[in-house]
């Protein structure tokens, strides 16, 4: 490629194959799953830890943009490189290892979360941290946006598994966070600053996770409710009996009749479009039948229609119905703002009236499901982006969504973070001193700002950027046989039209414009 | 008193008789349990939280040297306020209020430990981490050195029940990092980055803690070995079955033998003098039936003899026995290096090896004990501080000690922090790029370096301090009924000589010299 600039020619002179300047890999490693797309220069593929203090160090010295990438299941724009420069693509360094005895897994950031769950449930260990990707997405992608998932109301998040974090800062300097050991104390915690830091602050090449014993049994019951208030409350009566399920999940109506259309099942027969309350139990066999007659009791006391399951077949059927719920939503409308706002269980039916108020006013179906026990709903502005109208009502929608959830006492985001897509909402949550402390800690750490830059503190209104129209694997999982296909491999995608923007930027030359402004 | 400087009266003026510049007061607040002691110029004690900012918005103007301090139980110097200036009490801003629903604590700073685990525990919700001086120590302090306990190992430390703080920046400006709900991912993780901190980012007034139901049944076994490597041996034969007990406590024959010379009883008849191992098991009453024949199977294997109790006061009496070690040593010297190292699983037979020949080596007593699920601990060095043959073979083994534990993977600390005790090791455990990185953190978010100036970075041999000769209530806790007694009421000390350092600085003027080359 004849537009190579100094640095770039630099890094493949010390790096040769592991950099790829052509366009093809560049394109796939130009967007995330917020399908907006801005072409960086090179895409550096390491296969040793070391060369990403190689790729740092010159980046640093000639101010190179660089940006991180997993698996680019992130919907929020974090692995887009806005500002070009480089890509790393993380994938390859993949290694699994568990120490059986400490029960700890010892990982390479690319590797999926899936493969580390599956190589401890294999030894009789657990991890329980499960975003919805989690076939696809990269432990590196979970700890730079502190994901999720399904569990987090019992057992928590990213953030609460890893004790250990190795990789470079943004000078190219190897760092070790932490030591593969459940307690340290000794010195300033950079380790869980980098946790739900977003690839800003330095590259995380290596993790240590701590995991807890595999729950040698299951039981999951569905729970139907008239409507969402009652739903929310029923479970608040539940919480209060001290009980804690291993998942507690909620569909509104809209998702469910959402599910039911994708599947064209009804969930209980004479019940369509209940809002939904789905649990799973996860111990010993001893514990849950302790628990079970209280549960099924609560059940019988506050919900229209219950049903156990009496399989782990039955139970898997009912999981992947919830899992369906998020792609089937594309039936309202061509675009989706995707917001997993949290809310304090005690504004839960606040928020149920609010959201119902919201869909009238907005004329526009918002389905909501998410992980109640610990309030972090997922709310699915829909809309079609060709329509004005439509647009303008979901923009003022999300912004009321974000004012609402920040009065009640949450949270503009439980487990995505922030990327591009919630810079607009960061200074609702923060006030003007937090963004500046926020700010003033990156700067310390990336003085020439090299790192995802664009990201977080830089308002930018990403559904008015023109999206891909391509499919990725994990858009609809039930679909069939998309696993193993990835954007970093542009053939497996289906694409429907390659615009993107052309955000090739030079790198390289003195620098100061690029970064000036920016933290 | 006269030589009050201009920020101090303008201080006064402000906050009237929340100040106090009394020659008592400021002692008081001059040590913690290190016992070195260091002149602050006032002591305000703040009714209500936004006091907090209007200190510090005037000792960053005044460049005034902030030191917060709870109770002062810490043994590292973190409380100490070696530059002088201010100090904060936290102690009257302890209110707790728990949310029964969502299983939450909010709580303010100066909150002491063990009323927040009743306040808990009353609603049938449990607060694991227990520093053991937690009927002293307040929950602000245990944040601010990401405090442990004998639970670390099965539920986490503090750092992993904490998911909000409020408080304010060194500039005065008020700041809350988190919601009070369990999942958050808004913005940099600021939160986590003040746990562990060590009083040196900004002050926390308030938190918000997740608590977990209660267990309704406790088990405790008591298991006696040859020698440390059979015991450690066993403790990794029991977790290889993916069994984690409550608790697990080790403890050396050193430890074993000062404690049974203290009570005057042996822990197994016939058996004096061994190496002991000390579970508990919590959870419901059938999940503990279903673990019980397991354990008792592996005790039957790997221990000389084995103790189950057999009712709560029998189990809280050998729980004594385990709390009165730390006291009891001080029959073996004056003075102690109490080391809390943690050691990865792996190495904990090489450790126990190590720990041997160090006895041998340095001809001190080294009793060691601690939390042998997560390989936190407590190795204390005793020695006689007016023997100078022994203090130097004291502060080479320490040196060798934490040599050796971060060879083997492992952390100088595992719960106490760095503060003063710690800092001749901190480079020893971080290189030197990890520890610019913390400072250049520290100088971004405290420019002028007035909070708790003098921690962590600059290298302290604090042992070479002289210490004040009186007893804190918490020294030696089996000895009565010092409960309530607090170093921030001089009268409650039993002081035997008020020798101290006169470190009183003038505060104020242009303060240049005072802080350029701290940081």
């Amino acid at each position: 490629m004849s537009i190579r600039s100094r640095p770039t020619t630099l890094l493949k002179r010390q790096l040769g194959s592991h950099v790829d300047i052509s366009e093809k890999g560049c394109f796939a490693a130009s967007f995330d799953s917020s399908k907006i797309s801005f072409l960086p220069e090179a895409v550096i593929t390491p296969r040793r830890e070391a060369e990403i203090g190689i790729v740092l160090d010159l980046a640093n010295k000639y101010r190179v943009p660089v940006t991180v990438r997993g698996r680019g299941t992130t919907l929020m724009g974090s692995a887009v490189p806005v500002e070009g420069g480089w890509v790393i693509d993380m994938l390859k360094l993949n290694r699994i290892e568990i120490d059986e005895e400490a029960g700890l897994a010892l990982l390479q950031a690319g590797a999926t979360t899936a493969s580390i769950q599956h190589a401890a449930e294999k030894l009789g260990w657990f991890y329980p941290p499960d975003p919805s990707s989690r076939e696809y997405c990269t432990i590196g992608g979970n700890i730079a946006c502190n994901a999720g998932g399904m569990y987090g109301g019992k057992y928590g998040v990213t953030r609460d598994f890893v004790i250990a974090l190795r990789g470079f800062l943004p000078t190219g300097e190897y760092f070790e966070w932490g030591t593969a050991t459940k307690k340290f104390a000794a010195g300033l915690n950079l380790r869980d600053l980098w946790i739900g830091s977003e690839g800003m602050l330095g590259v995380i090449t290596g993790a240590v996770l701590k995991l807890i014993p595999q729950p040698t049994t299951r039981w999951t019951l569905l729970t139907a409710f008239e409507e969402e208030v009652t739903a929310l409350a029923a479970a608040r009566a539940l919480f209060r009996q001290r009980i804690q399920p291993a998942i507690c999940e909620f569909l509104d109506r809209e998702s469910v009749m959402c599910t039911e259309q994708a599947t064209g099942k009804t969930l209980f027969s004479g019940e369509a479009e209940r809002a939904v309350i789905l649990l799973e139990l996860a111990g010993s066999t001893s514990e849950l039948n302790e628990l079970k007659p209280t549960i099924l009791a609560w059940a019988q006391q506050q919900a229209l229609a219950f049903r156990e399951t009496g399989s782990l077949k039955e139970a898997e059927e009912l999981w992947a119905v919830r899992r369906k719920c998020s792609g089937a939503m594309f039936e309202l409308g061509d675009t989706k703002l995707n917001e997993d706002i949290v809310v304090p269980m005690r504004s839960y039916e606040k928020f149920a009236k609010f959201l119902l108020g919201l869909k009238k006013k907005s004329r526009l179906p918002i389905p909501t499901f998410g992980h109640v026990q610990d309030g972090n709903l997922h709310v699915n502005i829909m809309f079609h982006g060709d329509n004005p109208k439509e647009t303008k009502s979901a923009e003022a929608a999300v912004q009321m969504l974000m004012e609402t959830v920040v009065k009640l006492g949450g949270a503009i985001s439980g487990e995505h973070g922030i990327g591009l897509a919630k810079t607009p909402f960061l200074r609702i949550q923060h006030s003007p001193a937090q963004v500046r402390a926020m700010q003033a800690v990156k700067h310390a750490l990336d003085p020439r700002g090299i790192l995802n830059p664009g990201k977080m503190f830089k308002e930018v209104r990403i559904w008015k950027y023109p999206k891909l129209k391509l499919r990725l694997p994990w858009d609809d999982k039930w679909s069939s046989s998309a696993a193993g296909a990835s954007p970093g491999n542009a053939s497996a995608l289906r694409l429907r039209n390659r615009q993107h923007l052309h955000a090739r930027r030079s790198v390289g030359g003195n620098g100061g414009g690029l970064f000036g402004s920016r933290v």
